[in-house]
């Protein structure tokens, strides 16, 4: 009896260590995804980072209704290019959940060219796996100033 | 081979068919404690909201910083029941992840004392199992009005 406890222990720690790696492991690939994110900002490509989104995605953005699908998404994304912010930092703090939805809770900075702030904030993301890869399925963010920056759209 | 593939098939959906009572049972607790959450906002009893959230709760507020723990999260409501909202509707839109913790997307609607709308945007809400009851664990929204209303705090 003891023996099938202490197994059952093995077992248990055995797969809260495999959860452990499989969330760090998770944690890095929405850490690359995040970077590939405000890479393609950078280079003022809304539709890279459209193409980041499910296709069936959700921005929940300040001062506007919901934002669906890659279209729109870009079309968001281009808007707030044109209102003068050159990039985008995000700082992952925590993500939680397994299988193929995690979320994300994280903090932004946006910079103009003269890399002065813009706006700060922070936002969850709930990441889905599809084809193998992380994308960005719903989103929301809201800014930490007061007043809120204008909004993008 | 063929009986074994089938014993697997309906194992499968028969897995399927219990994740998927099980995430529409969480789903309604989910829109039960919602509910609670609204009727402690009407009653003004910001102590009881803050009861709904996790000890290590955090709340991700517009205009705002971080708020951390249940005596900051009560803080915050009280605050801001002092700028006149009367009550608080929520509409469940979504309810994804298994487990212990699940996201829910929504919607919400603040109202004053005459019925007159103050706010209305959306949210996505971290809820964790935590002594058998679901509790707000991350909460973040954003208002959908422009410009943003004044903040809480």
């Amino acid at each position: 009896m003891i023996q099938r406890t202490k197994l059952a222990a093995a077992v248990t720690i055995g797969m809260l260590a495999l959860a452990g790696i499989a969330l760090a492991d998770t944690r890095s690939e929405i850490e690359a995804r995040g970077n590939q994110w405000t890479e393609r900002f950078g280079a003022q490509d809304a539709a890279g980072i459209a193409a980041l989104y499910t296709e069936d995605a959700q921005m929940l953005p300040p001062q506007s209704g919901p934002v669906t699908g890659r279209t729109a998404i870009q079309q968001y994304w281009q808007d707030a290019m044109g209102e003068g912010g050159q990039s985008v930092k995000f700082e992952v703090l925590e993500v939680h959940g397994t299988g193929d939805l995690v979320a994300e809770v994280g903090g932004y900075v946006v910079r103009g060219a003269g890399g002065q702030e813009l706006d700060r904030g922070k936002y969850i993301v709930l990441w889905k796996k599809s084809g193998g890869e992380w994308q960005l399925f719903r989103d929301i963010w809201n800014s930490s100033l007061v007043p809120d920056p204008a909004p993008a759209q």
